[in-house]
């Protein structure tokens, strides 16, 4: 356990280093490296599937459930799909020596802000190999060393991508260090890494709830963290009717499993009569179960539409699947009031055509994003036009919500005089 | 100990109840607030230094050190000073609700960033009385619920100067639990508070090192710390020799028990002949000791100026006093090796005419601040324009270098729509 501890410093000491030699590559070697790395995951083709077939096979003879084989498996699209999001990466706009903001001083001090990275970026994640190469690829191009930490399931599959994009980085002229594969193993490994303070500048778990859980609580390091989305559809008295069933359907059905799927819709009591056997109809046509308080519950009863009663426990429920809780509530404040109980700060959307209303709960709707109009599915760095995101975040610190290339920097001041003291 | 345990959780929870009321409420109200908290330190005088002269005796009693008793202490003119700093902050703009970017999404989506209050601050600090009413304010200002543990010595103080603050609250109509003193205690309160993850949102300790280090080991929470600040001044082979001078002498002499204080000077070989002589009699007329490597040693024995050989030990040391470092080197790629490898991240300066040279060092010196051609002193929120500072991060994560009043904020996504959907 001794020899393991100092791999591991050493580990995150060769990547600190890496890191100051990415903090000042200049942005055309940075995408040179990017490009080169595309074109090595392609290369490495056969090596890439010998090496996940191994992987699966190991997974299949542990009994993996078969969601878990898929998220595993690759196959030539999956590489090319890997290989171009390395590549559009490339195309982002570098964050690094960005000047966000300057301002002069009376004393004739010229003061910036300047963008620069954080350093070492430590990613763990569970058995997804695409998310070796787009952590990578966005840890490299924000000026970040990467440390990258996957299921040990898919231990094989990473190395191999881990070595591609090595070759990639050498051909650059970059340190091969900047991406490092830590080797999967005991979880004493990972509380080792995790506390490598002053080395290691971010931690950003991936997963489950379970294992987000575990590197937050013993982490030293600081952690930006996901855990869950319970994210509620809030249809207001003044709701285009047709526009929020769209809105509700979507934010639902689209992709239950995602953290910005619609778990909860609140409805205003006013029209509670008019729009729940509507949405109600469609919803269950789509195959979801409904899970309605004793107003809503009533209402589709009348209107033929089976709904189970919701207990205590489905408010604030992430489920993640084909379920949807139901709640009339009398206005915006009640509204508000259920989010803040049970919401998890990720994505609110209200359907209104009353700006006022709008307007009091973009402010006051507690969420990384706050939706008027438009699906909770929209919480998306893609979406939302950051061009990727490496993590959403739902604390606020440093980050709140998709995460982008912006996301993996800080900034410095830089003064500038001509001799001032104080 | 487990009802010191609830007390505690209990605390943490009414001031999660008092941010989101706070974090809705109006910048006039916030205002009014911070003015009625003014008055009401005014108005406390008389009972603010009955309760600092019980702190201070027993300090006294304690056998505590004349500089630790000078902290503590409270005068009219500091009490007034506290009164004023408050009022400033009423004055300073409100980072809350702040629209920091805006765009639009192909598919019509208005997307923007907003800034909202991060919840509940827990500040950690030692014997300054000022430091609760400055804190206090700042957190007030930018929406957020502060909980307040200043050291026991001054603990008579704190609750005093808390109480006039709650009346000025409670005056304004806002919940008085949005400025609340932690009841000093063991070490046990304070390591209940840094488990509270999702009560509290960030904690900033400020004091010495060993106290900074027990809440970075212990925290689950957030936090933002500075460790020290080991300054450096590079007089490189093109600086005006008379501004050198006078920005190494004002870096060094004019307050140097402070963070920003340089701590070690290097000095291009080229010019190390003419400037040192005529720096070193100036620092040594100012009681400054010098400790110099061979190189400058040599110098500065010939010229007649007392200097003690520099060991391994005095570089990337803090000393905190009149005492500085000296070292030759031969030009800007000498001088980043040093700084990168005895720096400390917090401010780092260079005296050079030539602007090449500069930009590289802004660009490649790791630093929360970067200095061209001014003293170091400078790396401070008032000096830097941000109106007042909560303290100062050397960590890259949510802030880097002073902290003010939008380092105290997050932004949210607010993304607006006309029935989009994915």
């Amino acid at each position: 356990m001794s020899v393991a501890k100092q791999d591991v410093r050493s580990l995150a000491e060769t990547a600190r280093k890496a890191s100051r030699v990415l903090a000042s590559a200049p942005t055309a070697q940075k995408d040179e490296a990017l490009r080169a790395m595309a074109r090595r995951l392609r290369a490495a083709l056969p090596t890439l599937l010998a090496a996940n077939a191994e992987d699966l096979a190991a997974a299949r003879a542990a009994g993996k459930p078969s969601a878990f084989l898929d998220r595993l498996l690759l196959d030539a699209g999956r590489v090319e799909a890997m290989a171009r999001a390395v590549e559009e990466v490339a195309n982002l706009k570098d964050p690094v020596g960005e000047r966000t903001e300057e301002w002069d001083r009376p004393n004739g001090l010229h003061v910036s802000k300047v963008r620069l990275p954080l350093g070492v970026v430590l990613m763990i994640y569970e058995a997804r190999p695409n998310v070796t190469s787009d952590a990578a690829a966005l840890c490299l191009k924000s000026g970040n060393a990467a440390l990258l930490r996957g299921g040990s399931e898919a231990a094989r599959s990473n190395a191999a991508i881990a070595a591609a994009l090595a070759a990639g980085l050498t051909e650059a002229g970059l340190p091969a260090a900047s991406i490092q594969p830590v080797p999967p193993g005991e979880r004493e490994t990972l509380l080792e890494l995790l506390k490598l303070e002053g080395l290691i500048d971010l931690c950003i778990p991936r997963g489950g709830e379970s294992l987000i859980r575990f590197v937050a609580e013993n982490a030293r390091v600081p952690v930006v963290k996901h855990y869950k989305g319970v994210c509620h559809v809030y249809v207001h008295a003044a709701a285009d009717l047709e526009m929020a069933t769209r809105i509700v359907l979507n934010a639902k059905t689209s992709r239950p499993g995602v953290c910005n799927a619609a778990e909860c819709l609140l409805v205003d009591r006013a029209l509670a009569e008019r729009f729940l056997p509507q949405v109600g109809r469609e919803l269950v046509a789509r195959g979801v179960e409904l899970r309605a308080d004793a107003a809503s519950g009533g209402i589709l009863g009348q209107a033929g539409v089976a709904a189970r009663p919701a207990t205590e426990e489905d408010w604030g429920r992430e489920y993640l699947e084909l379920i949807l809780a139901i709640r009339v509530v009398d206005g915006l404040d009640e509204a508000l009031e259920h989010i803040g109980r049970y919401g998890s700060e990720h994505t609110e959307a209200i359907v209104t055509a009353d700006a006022g209303v709008a307007g009091r709960f973009t402010r006051e709707a507690q969420a990384s994003a706050v939706v008027w109009n438009a699906s909770t599915r929209f919480n998306d760095g893609g979406e939302l036009g950051l061009g990727a995101e490496i993590g959403i975040s739902t604390s606020r610190l440093h980050a709140f919500g998709p995460m982008g290339l912006r996301e993996l920097t800080s900034q410095k001041y830089v003064i500038h005089g001509q001799g001032q003291v104080r």
